[in-house]
């Protein structure tokens, strides 16, 4: 392990980190909050981050091992110093409860431990909602580190989300995919932060509601979370960049090159859009009776779905209160996610088609063992090799998922309650049923519990094998 | 397809089912009970699977489709027409609830619609019993024909664990290999019975128990199942006869030709003799607290864990007044099951110790791409095509969990009863938690639940795929 050149690259990404917290001490002194937390943070922040970015590789060797645990430690060395804003504000409780908070942020999660949030200074909750902005944009860079990586099975799954050009193709260098990714990111953001000051919210508010929607995160400034406006058209403005924001980025950058055709024959995108509308109407059905109104009914279910689909979690109604068909069908829309190559989180929708086809590719060669079977997607040919990864990510999914609520249980909530909280964490959702639902908090677990939820969240973010890799010994033996 | 092949195996099964209705007849009849329900269905059964015999293929060849529809149609045939007791009792309800029991019986489930046991007649509740040991033998078979089958996919799990004999020195021929394991079954059932007739249980109450007790599944004739004997004694033998049945049974044939080292260095029977010991220490510990003597609670323990890992079911004490954490692990156990090549169910020991060395596996080849990196079981090599079925079953087994639940949603029970439910059936287990406790019933549920729940218990016996080819239109395509 050349631990030097990772260090380094967590050096600048702290760096990075610190640059953002003066941003959000900008905004504490502009409300004429005390920055004092910011300046600590960013002091300790700073030092350590250019401290390693001194660290001078023996080699510049970087070999696949160096890529993943690079990535981990950014993912677990951001999180931890982003928590000290909340540790210095000294409202967060404890220690592991600002880790949970900022680890729930960069994962674009949204699960929090606050129970009055409303409570805190303007200048903590912008640093809050950025963590999730900044973390979004961190999963771009690890999509287009995945799209240029040599790994023939990423490339696979890239690839096949992408109906047009090849991995190659579109990202023939990192910088430039990376470039492209942003310029998407932040023009989307643009227009979501414009459309909602049309609506009516103050630019702080659009500013804090965009970096959460835009990393697909779910953090809000106020109590009742979106509902809390009482501003539909808001909430519309904010359902429809959820959705848009959980589409792979490839398509976004088919239709800025006017490859129309290739945009819009994505299998993923449309069965993406397919599961909303289907969703959308189930659950309707199913909870129409609770509304006054059918418009008002159709409105807070589109809401939800595209809220959790996105894994955003962001919330207009408490699901609940809805009968156990339709909080069956969220849990379902939790665990199969946003598209992949997006911001959003969950098992991605690209997976969970290739699962179902590869199902089908079984059963054809149980009928006819000696005949070719192909999987296809978006008409690309799916290899052997993708599809087994897939399912071990299910496989590993799932064992995690149970693992890690036996722990949970310790606390001795119900099942419906740590279940849907380890899969929301997963699959970087935010709220989930029972006890943590859309109007509740992760208040209530034991500290171990909290660590194993943060835990679950970089699991999910990263798609869980890079972290376990970090916990194989022999990756850490000097080469 | 070629049907009259299918059709005339179907016929032989169902003759089968008549005979053993004959013998609950004479069950009824010395109790001096109705013999009617049984002379009907003795009768229907009787000629239908005397037509069916009829039926002369024109060829005899027997591809993979028709070996995997026959089973199908084995278990398909076989519970409906063994319902017919059931329904001409009239103690059932509906036609639905026949079936349900009737299914349940033969997967070896043992989770019932039937609120009061005891109202029913001694032949009725033989019968009821007797479908689990017929269910039994059948899953042997079963077994004895993917050992001599030629899909070495197929072959690998069965060789995976089976450490000493290769699936073809074990089983060079269907009949021999079949044979083998019927002695065995038999052999265990006598000790069983002759045990728990020591104990002190009459002959009738020691036969019926023994057919739940080696079928591992769980069908008892009291409304309190094992707990209403008030015999620890018996308990004990029953914990030890479940936890016998649900070892591989490669492992009695390696001990009757005096091969016990091979016997006891067997991967997959060390582990799974791990984990009753793990799963007993910590629920203990978790529970003891409610238990006046240690003994006492230890004993409830070690029986609740033998019969949830057996996928048996029987039950002594109510593990819904738990802790959350009892019930967790127990509801892993559930997800865990019996050893593979035993009459229990679950996703099976040798699975889950595949997909963790599996993902091992992966975790090497992450750090070193190019090195080989082997999964072995019990010494032996496991290639990349075993390791892939097995994730492919797992991705299966939870699409269909999460689909057959939300289906089960409907009914709005909370979410522990339906998903424990769906997966007690899946893994034919029998009890789940909360309003499917062991000291409860399936009564609860519509009959479009129970359909579903009949299905799961198929797919989960028969391991997912038939049933699945089932329904590929190309299936049924005549060749």
């Amino acid at each position: 392990m050349n631990y030097r050149i990772v260090g380094r690259t967590a050096g600048v990404a702290l760096l990075i980190a610190a640059a953002s917290m003066a941003l959000s001490m900008l905004v504490a002194l502009f409300y004429g909050e005390d920055p004092l937390p910011f300046v600590w943070a960013i002091l300790i922040t700073g030092v350590c981050g250019f401290l390693l970015t001194r660290l001078r590789p023996d080699v510049n060797l970087f070999y696949a091992k160096e890529a993943y645990i690079s990535v981990v430690g950014i993912w677990l060395a951001v999180p931890l110093f982003s928590a000290l804003p909340f540790l210095f504000n000294g409202q967060f409780g404890s220690v592991v409860n600002c880790i949970f908070e900022s680890v729930s942020g960069f994962t674009t999660t949204g699960a929090s431990i606050l129970e009055d949030i409303e409570a805190l200074p303007k200048g903590i909750l912008f640093w809050r909602s950025f963590t999730h902005y900044l973390g979004g944009m961190g999963v771009l860079v690890l999509t287009s580190l995945i799209t240029s990586t040599s790994q023939k099975r990423f490339q696979h799954l890239m690839r096949a989300e992408m109906p047009g050009p090849t991995a190659d193709k579109f990202a023939p260098r990192l910088r430039t995919s990376s470039r492209i990714l942003y310029t998407i990111y932040l023009t989307l953001s643009g227009l979501c932060a414009i459309c909602l000051m049309l609506t009516g919210l103050s630019p702080y508010h659009a500013a804090v509601v965009t970096f959460s929607t835009a990393g697909t995160g779910g953090f809000g400034v106020l109590n009742g979370s979106i509902a809390a406006y009482e501003n539909p058209a808001a909430e519309m403005v904010v359902a429809v960049f959820m959705l848009l924001f959980a589409v792979n980025f490839g398509i976004y950058f088919l239709i800025a090159s006017r490859q129309w055709r290739q945009a819009v024959s994505s299998e993923e995108l449309l069965v993406y859009l397919g599961i909303i509308v289907a969703a959308t109407a189930l659950i309707f059905a199913n909870v129409r009776g609770a509304y006054e109104t059918l418009g008002d009914g159709l409105r807070h279910v589109f809401f939800t779905v595209t809220s959790i689909i996105s894994s955003t979690g962001f919330a207009t109604a408490d699901f609940n209160l809805w009968p156990a068909f339709a909080q069956s069908l969220i849990l379902i829309l939790m665990l199969v996610g946003a598209c992949a190559g997006s911001t959003g989180g969950g098992i991605k929708v690209a997976r969970v088609i290739m699962i179902i086809k590869g199902l089908g590719q079984e059963l054809r060669r149980m009928i006819h063992p000696k005949a070719v079977s192909v999987v296809r997607l978006s008409g690309k040919m799916i290899d052997d090799d993708t599809i087994k990864s897939v399912y071990r990510f299910i496989a590993a999914y799932f064992l995690i998922t149970f693992g890690a609520n036996l722990i949970l249980t310790l606390d001795n909530y119900d099942f419906s309650t740590t279940f849907s909280a380890v899969i929301s964490c997963m699959s970087n959702i935010g709220p989930g049923i029972g006890l943590v639902g859309p109007m509740e908090s992760y208040a209530l677990f034991s500290g171990l519990s909290k660590v194993v939820l943060s835990f679950c969240m970089i699991l999910g973010r990263l798609e869980i094998f890079p972290i376990l890799l970090f916990f194989a010994p022999s990756v850490w033996r000097k080469s």
